[in-house]
Order: C-alpha cells, then sequence, then structure tokens
C-alpha cells in the first residue's frame, strides 16, 4: 500500500547499471520525450544550485511532516551511485536534510537527493557539489519521533517512484524510469539525441521547422491563414 | 479580438530601430517609472539565468495550452531584434521552448523570448546566452495540435503587447513600451537616470533623501512623530 | 501596538556587539536550532544573489502596500551594522528598494535588508553586494503617501522582530534573535558547531547516524521492522 | 496607454441594450465557447456568494495598490445596468469595497462588481444581493491617495476589458463581451444553447457522447486501443 | 507504466460491492485513520458544493492538458455507481467538464468525478446533485485532440489510484482505498467510529481528553511545565 | 520569546467582559478600522461555513508541524467564552481539529477556533455551529509527539496574539484587540458604526461620496482631469 509506515526493505532490484551508464549522458527532457512524456515530477521541484545533475538508482523514502528520521535508516541502505527520493504521507516545507546527512550519504555512496520537502545548509550542499533537488529551501529542522518506510513504492512530486527505479535530474528538473524499462528509454533517448541533432543544424543554418517538419499544410487544414498587414486581419 | 486564434500577421510596424537602441542602455526599473510607472509583467516573470537582458521589437504569439505549434509560426515572421512574447488563451506550465527553437530563432535573427508558460533546456539556452524570461521551468513537453496566433495583440503576464511595441526585459522583469512612445520613453529614461545618477552621489556622501527630496515637512503633516526613546511611544 | 502608524524612535537598544560579531560566524540553520527551533522567518524569503550573508542589529520598518516612504526615514536612524527589517500592514509585492536606497544605507551604517515585499534594481545590488531577502523580485515602484513607523516591533514574514535584535541571514533564510539573548544563542550555536563538526567527521568515515546517536532500539520501539527482500514485506 | 492614471471619462459607448438583454440569459460557459474560448478571467475570480449572477456593461477603473479612491469617481459615472470593472496597476489584496460603497452604487444603477483584489462585508453584500467577484475576501482598508483613470481600456485578472464591453458572471467566473460583438455572441450562445439541449436530451437518455459527436474513428486513428482486460494492457 | 497514453481496459476489477457499500458510511477522515493515514489526496481537492458526498469504486482516466476527449471515452466504461477519477500528465486548470458529461455519465451509472483540474456548468452540476471534487472552477473549456488512457492506474492530487480501487469523497476531501482492502479498511472503521462514539460522549460530559487518552504523564516527561502565572514563566 | 516550547500557564488575564461583550456586536471590518487598520489576520484565514461568527477571549496554543498534542492541553485552560488561538513553528496543513476536540472545547466553555493550519470534519462542526477559521480543510490527521506551549504570546497568520486578548472573526477574516484596549476599541467601533450608518442613508438616496466626503478638490489636486469623450483622452 502506497504509504503504509513502519517498513525498511534491505534489497533493491535496482536497474541495470550500465542502462543508468547510458541514462547519465542525456538530460531530463530528452529522456522524458523517449519516454513517451511520463515520469516527470512536478516543477517545482528545483536544483539547490545551477548546474546541479545526478542519474542514478533510487532508494525511496516514505516520512512525515516535520520528522526527517528516516533519512538516517536510508543512509544505512545505500549503495554506490543511489539517489536517496523521499515522498511524504502529507504537505510540509520543513528542512529535513543538511551537510550532515550529505555528508553521511556520500560515505556510504549516495549520489544525490530528490525530497518533497525543505532542505538547508545550503551553501555547504552546493560547496560539496551534492545534487538535491527539492520544494523549498528552509532552516526549520525536524524531529525524528515517527517511523516511515524506505525502499517501498512512493509518491514523489507527483511522480510515483519504485526502489530501483532510475531517476535523473538537471536544471529542468526531474524524471523517473522504470527499472524495467532502462535499457528501452536509453535506447530511445540515443536515437532521439541523434535526430535532433540533425535537426539542430539545419534550423542553426535557418531553415524552418515549418518546412523541416512539413507543418505548413496542416496548420492550413487547421484553420491558419495568412494575412499581410494587421489591416487585412479583423482581429 | 484579444485571443482570437488562426491569424498570422507578416507584416509588423516595429517601433523605430533609434529608439530603441536608446532604450536598450536602461534598466526596466527606470524605464517603466519613465512611463508613468505603467507596461510592467506580473513579477512571477523571471529569467532563466541571473544577468540575462534583453531589448527588441516585439513579434506576439498567442497559444493554448500545453501546445506551442505556432512557435513555429513565429520563427519565420522574425525580423533581425525581434523578441517573441507569447501569452496564452488559459493558465498552462508545460515546457513550450528548448534549444532546437533557440537555435531556430536565432538563425532567424530572433533575440529572447518572453513566456507565460514553462520552458526547458535552460541549461542549454544559458550556455548559448539565449534569454528567456518564463513563469516556470519545466521538462514537460507539448504538443502541436491547435492553431492560435501570431502577430495580433496578446496579453501575457498580465501586459497587453501589440506586434513591433518594445519589450525591454532583465533581472528585474519584464516591461512594455508601446511602439509610438518608444522615442518619448527613452528620453524620459535618460533624463530620470541622470537625475537619479546626481542623487546617487548625494546619498554616497551621506546626505539623506529626507533632506534632499525634502520630505520633513512632509512627513509632519501627514502625522509622523518622532520619540528619543521607545519609553517615550505608546505603541 | 504591533502595526502603529505615525511613530520613529531614535534610541535602539541593540543587542551586545560582542555577541552580534560571534552570531556572525555562524550559519541560520545552526542559530535557529541553538535557540530551540524560534525566531525563523518564513521560507518564501529569499536572497537576491547567491552567497548573500549578513549579520546585524535591526532597525525596524512598518509600512502599507505600495508605499516606502518609511525606508528613508529609517535611513537616518541607522548606526553600522544595523539591518532594516520591513513589514506591512498588509500583503504587498511592489518593489520598495532599489539601489539608490542602498547607496544611501550604506553611507549611513546599514548592512543589509530584510523585506516582505518585494525589490529592484537585483543586478546593481548584487554589484554592489549589498545583501538583500525579500519575498519577491519585482520592478513596479510605490508611492511616498502614508506614514508607517520605525523602530517599533514588527512582524515580517511571521517573525517578531523588536528594534535591537539580532538578524541573521544567509542562503537558508533568516533568523531573529532577542537582544538578550544574543549572547546565550552565540554560546549555544558555537557548542551545537563543535559537537556538529565531530559528528561530520565520524560520518564521513562511513559510521552511520543509526549508530552514533542511537536510533536503532528507538526505531525498533516505535514500529520499524526490517525486511530482506520486497516480496517479505506486506505494503 | 493601458494603466494611464489620471483621467476620467463621462462618456461610454455600451453596447446595445438588446444583445446585453439576451446575453443575460446564457451562463458564462457557453459565452465563452460562443465567442471562440476568449474572453475569459482568470479562474481565481470567484462570488462572494453562491447563486451570484450579472450582466451588464462595463465601466471600468484603474487603480492602484491599498487605494480605492477611483471607486468613488465610478459611482457618479454609472447608468442603470453598468457593472464596475477594476484592474491594478500591480497586485493587491486590500479589502477595496464594502457595504457603503455598494449601496452608493446601487443607488446609482450599478448591478455588480469585478475586482482584482479583495473585498470586505461580504455578509451584509450578500444580504443585499449585490453581486461581486474578487480576488480574495479581506477587511484590510484602504487609503484614498493615488489617483487612477475611470473609463479606459484595462487588464482585470488577465482579460482586456474596455468601457462599454459586456461583462457576463456567473459561479463559474466571469466573461468579457466586445461591446461590437454583443449581438453576434448572443445570436452564437443561442444556437449552442439550442444544440446542447438537443444533446442533452440524448445523452440522458443513454446515448454515448462517442457515437453523438462521431469520435470512435478519430480516437483509433490517433491511437487508442481497447483491451479486454488489464493483463492484456502492458502499461 | 504510470501515465502511459493510449489505453483503453473494458474489464475493472471493481472493489467487493458489499464492503463499498459498508465503507459508505464513513467520513473521510475516519476512513483515512482507519487505513493508517494513507490514501488520501491533496486538500486543494474541493467538493463544488457543501454537503457533497459520494463512495464508490474507480473508472481511472488519464489526460493531457486542455483537453477532455477520454471523459467521452470513461462515459462507455461506466457501471453504476462508478466514480470517475481523472489524473493528468502535467498541470492543467481548464474546464474539463459539465452538465452535459454530467448528465451521460449518470445516465451510464456514474455516481460522480474526482478531477485533477478545473470544472464548469457549478450551478447545473449543483441542482442536479451530481457531486464534483476539483482542484478549480473554471469556464475554460478543452479541446479533443490526444488520447489519453482509461482504467490504468493514475496519480490524482498525489494519491495513486487503480481502477476499481474505493474512492470516498466528502467534505473533507477524497480518500482512496485499495480494493482488495476495502472489507478490511470499512471494519477498522466501523471499530474506529464505535470507540470514538464512546469517546464523544465523555467529553460532552466535561471529562477531558488528558485524562480519557492517559497524556498528562507523557507530557510531562516530554517536557511540558505548568505555571499558576505568566510572571512565572520566562517565555 | 514567541515559539518557546514546553509551557503551559494557567492564569489569563483576559480582556473585561463588558468591553468583549460590546466588541461582540460589530463586524471585523469595522473594528479593523475603529483600531487604525493594526491587528487583522492575513486573508487566507476562511470561516468553515459561511456566516460563522465569533468574538471571546484568546487561549493561546503554540504547534509544530502535523502535531495536534497542545490542543489537549488548553482544553483544560479554557474559560467561558474563550476562543482558542493556535499558531505554528513552521507551515503545517495537516487537520489538527475536529469534531471530538469541538465536543470536548464546547463542554468546557470554547467558543470557536482560529487556527493557522487544516481542520476537518467539517461538515458535523458546521452541523454543531462550532465557528473555526484555518488555513485548509484537510482530513488528515496528527500525531501527538511534542509538546508545544498553552497561553504564550503566538503569531498566528501574521497577527500576535497574546493570551487575553480579544478575538473577532466573521465572513470577512480575524482580528485581534489587545485585551487592554479593548473598551477603546469598542467605543471606537460604536461611533464608526453610527457615522457609518448616517452615509449609508445618504448614499442610498443617491448622494455620492465624491460629495459626501468632499473629495473633488482633493481629486483634482491629485491630478484626475475629466473627459466627456474617450476620443480626448489621450490614454
Amino acid at each position: 500500500m502506497i504509504g503504509k509506515s513502519g517498513i525498511a526493505v534491505r534489497k533493491v532490484r535496482r536497474a541495470n547499471a550500465d542502462a543508468v551508464a547510458r541514462l547519465a549522458k542525456f538530460g531530463v527532457a530528452t529522456i522524458h520525450e523517449a519516454m513517451g512524456r511520463v515520469g516527470l515530477m512536478a516543477p517545482y521541484m528545483r536544483p539547490i544550485y545551477p548546474g546541479a545533475r545526478v542519474c542514478g538508482t533510487a532508494v525511496t523514502v516514505l516520512g512525515h511532516p516535520g520528522d526527517n528520521w528516516m533519512l538516517h535508516v536510508a543512509a544505512e541502505l545505500l549503495a554506490r551511485g543511489d539517489v536517496v527520493v523521499m515522498g511524504f504521507s502529507s504537505e510540509t516545507t520543513d528542512g529535513m536534510f543538511g551537510d550532515l546527512l550529505a555528508t553521511s550519504f556520500r560515505a556510504r555512496g549516495g549520489a544525490g537527493l530528490i525530497i518533497d520537502a525543505g532542505v538547508r545548509d545550503t551553501a555547504e550542499l552546493a560547496q560539496m557539489k551534492f545534487p538535491v533537488w527539492s520544494k523549498v529551501v528552509n532552516a526549520k529542522g525536524t524531529i525524528k519521533a515517527t517511523v516511515g518506510s524506505v525502499n517501498v513504492p512512493v509518491i514523489c512530486a507527483g511522480a510515483l517512484v519504485h526502489p530501483g527505479d532510475v531517476v535523473v535530474a538537471d536544471d529542468d528538473g526531474v524524471v523517473v524510469v522504470l527499472a524495467a524499462k532502462a535499457a528501452e528509454v536509453a535506447d530511445a533517448a540515443q536515437a532521439r539525441e541523434e535526430k535532433e541533432n540533425a535537426t539542430r543544424a539545419r534550423l542553426a543554418g535557418g531553415e524552418l521547422g515549418l518546412d523541416i517538419y512539413g507543418m505548413r499544410d496542416k496548420l492550413k487544414a487547421a484553420g491558419l491563414r495568412y494575412y499581410e498587414d494587421p489591416e487585412d486581419a479583423k482581429y
């Protein structure tokens, strides 16, 4: 059950490492398109410093408002390259994570954090180059009183994340790739990027998308009408 | 009619090029003051990188939620120095614009984008130094199914923009100057900046605005009373 | 009475200068924790440039929507190291402060501004390294028509601030320390930082918070149960 | 120029009274559809009591944050059946309007108010059955210090409104009809309503929109595929 | 995959009808507690009229911004007592649903709608007593251009919903019960309600929760200290 | 210190009962004006049913996110006519209060609740006619793990409230009157209401505020200019 508390699972069926490495080369927008426009978190999730970037396998955490206890439980369950993804039982903006936890995560192999809440010590995190995406920056600390879960499916910023799924995040946001689809999505992203590179060169040369994508007839059929002068168009 | 779809107008009555060049020297706050505090877009419009700055003539686009088709129509209608301004028939946060369209816009003379929606590929756009102001950053892509309009008056982030109006944007936001008023506003901005420079020197020397602007009597008349000590003031 | 207009008080009972100097060494999150998690402003208060940082004594200002008149009154009442804190009688997002007022504040000893409204000229303010925390960036200017108060208690972004209180602000937000508690809070922050440094070293070496903080038994008592495999956990 | 202050215009070119009377019979959603989906204000504009409803000609007001002076100027310029529409030079949530102004408006022929700010005395207004749509309910009062304008074009909640345009508002929101288009839009709304009535009867009888609108082939062409059982669909 | 388009599944494994009937007797808050505080949608989901209430089995719909095409597909797949739950590929506030679709849903057995977007014709829907929970009320209509899916798992307002799950909604919000847990949750809700009824009687008689729940010692242990007079408490 | 936890004070210096009774006759807007426009809570505080109304003396509560423990402590400290006012150490939207606590409050003399968080069981609360103003309606329950304080000064929705202050709330929002000022404010509200009644009669008779308040000269001096026809006004 999504949101059940009191569970910590040690074993994670992580996505294929080679597929993860291949996905690491692509941007969030490219991967999201390659998946058929699914898997994106809500755009309020922002990196704490420009240029932050991560691609890794999810260790998931379910927490409760104002309580970051389960992040300590998660630290022990990390493998090299994991990204911690934390969702909550209800809306919270407290600062759940700072430079001490980042030090611990890094020492245990953690590569980043995606959290539907607040974080703090952002100057130190930026200096450490520990990438974090959060809803807000907030110095407000938390208690450790209520257990949640680790490595159960969670909803984070509107996206469903299973333990072991691939999480890719950059300046454009955060996207989640099902573990079982990682290789397939990497292929599709590669194909998309190659196609875009070819198109980019043509566009840079002054060709129009109208012609490259053959849009002129479709626009006409859809009702677009050109006027030479604003006087002619009755708007 | 504001918001009518299906119209693309080729001819734009652009503001005088010399006036545009003169306006390019001033900040958004100065121009907005010089116009009598009108023409500003809502403050949720933010540049995608610090220091972004543009001043150009508007090519306007009306779009629909989740659909960026008309940006391709706009690309063909750009002249050197134009800034694309896109408003929508209703609220939308999808990522309408990325580095491919930026490449096309730049190749056709486009100088920047102002869009009441989301954008993506922001790291690439920042690297290209292609200036964009948007409501949000969002990797979510769009479809091309519904025609809107190009070069009709649009409302973007609460401001009315006609094709050919001057659009100035910097870290403080986005302001629109009517094409017919461009020279007059440039004059007023110049006068304001000269006056501010003189004031700045006096303030830097320790003089007070209270004295420079002659505010002391007005404050007294308006009811301000000074107390030496908090004990004396009954608040 | 919180919010009474028409009062300007010259004398401020500032926090002990030595305590202020000691507090300047700590981050907002550390001070907030050292105080027992009180005194924090709402997280919508953000610095206008990354790395902004200030620690000083409050000169407080009560203003009204769309009116920045009292900032000029405040300028005269500044002593070296003061931070101006401005709250409002109701919600406002107009740009109350720009580079001219910053020039004046700096010339009179002002070290920064905390304002529950908008600011403008942010590029110039960043270049001047004049630190400002605000709700929004907005080029919209203001009038000077209604008197508020200076150096009365104000509520700013949900925090109560008295004249002379210590205000500390950095990338994580803004925290207020009662003048009478400044030395005590500096001691507590010092103790906390030393303890955190020791913990950080252990975490960096791979030790877990679970062990350092002795959490394992408490988690078990609180109901956390470990499973080797997701199949075993009925979620 | 949209947003210019200091202007009060006595003469309003009101929409044809017969067309206004005909538009009064239709809901906001119907009129908005009949116009081709333009002219709608942002959905944050809500009636202060359920069932509020108005259709009249606009007397427009431009105001400034925290200042309701121009509503008194507007009162004198009302004709029977006018609806006051007030936009602002920047964002404001203060309570601009209460039961005294409502009494005055009603005495002078005013039929309602649309305001991109706050209102108060809402219990009294509901009791008077004076219909108001606003952004917020707020007891906070305003000053009378800065002149705006009356009967100039204004932008209110994202919609452009000219003096004399038809404004229709109900539980679904607020829509604006250009004065010159009022009759044409009333015709289109009538036609739409008749068509909808016929469709409603068929839907009530159990027929499906899929069949009535002939959607089955289009859905198939667009890629929809039916599966008998979730096991067959690989989602 | 959550969010995959182009799928319509006819067969729904609905929760046990008897369990659904039993759940219908409890409020959302009670059921949410009985489940261990999981399954709740975000609190921005509000009923369109006070007193709206529904309990039924979910027919799920995935849609795209500004497009309501799939609601027509859903209409055909409804069984008596179903509640349509619609989530979206990205944020949208357009008015997706009105009285025509409500007429169709009702004719086909539909008992209500939960939609993470806007609705319109709210006066008519209230008159029909067709219960709807939505993010916003908005007269803005939609297009029918892009296929989504019907009867696949969807995320709606932060909650995961599978076809056939039980959806209960009232003035307090919307909660989702896994189909397989429906009977167990109904039992737990029944037990909770009985316990609450007993407690309510004692509280109505003036007994304190402090005593009924045995909180006094726990509060003392947690650090609460009583003072007779504010003078004694150093806050 | 605002926000200090672990304190419960039994003795409250309540405002004079006669003054409270007199204040009960006035609306929130009137009292707020009578105080000189101070003491108002933020407009996001809304009654849970239309027509809710309360006037009483404050028993204040400081709580933490997701935790309603201190409301039980408050129940014991209520006297007849008290209104509980609860602020929080940081932002929270959980449902802190429902019909059981309302039953307890009522049995102990409590007259209403003002809470900067969520509430639930709103249908039952409305039926009981127990008036509540909150930030949100939310079925999400809370834990009882962290002590806060009762009867210390709190900030609630941007307003400072001391134990014993008068709290008045209606459809327009919530206003706080210092205990020591209650009689004085009641006098001022009475005077204001009498004056408004006289004005209302004149406005109802068709006189204009422009004349009653003598605004015509001031408007002219402030720069307002009348034009007979829009053609004459160059906007």
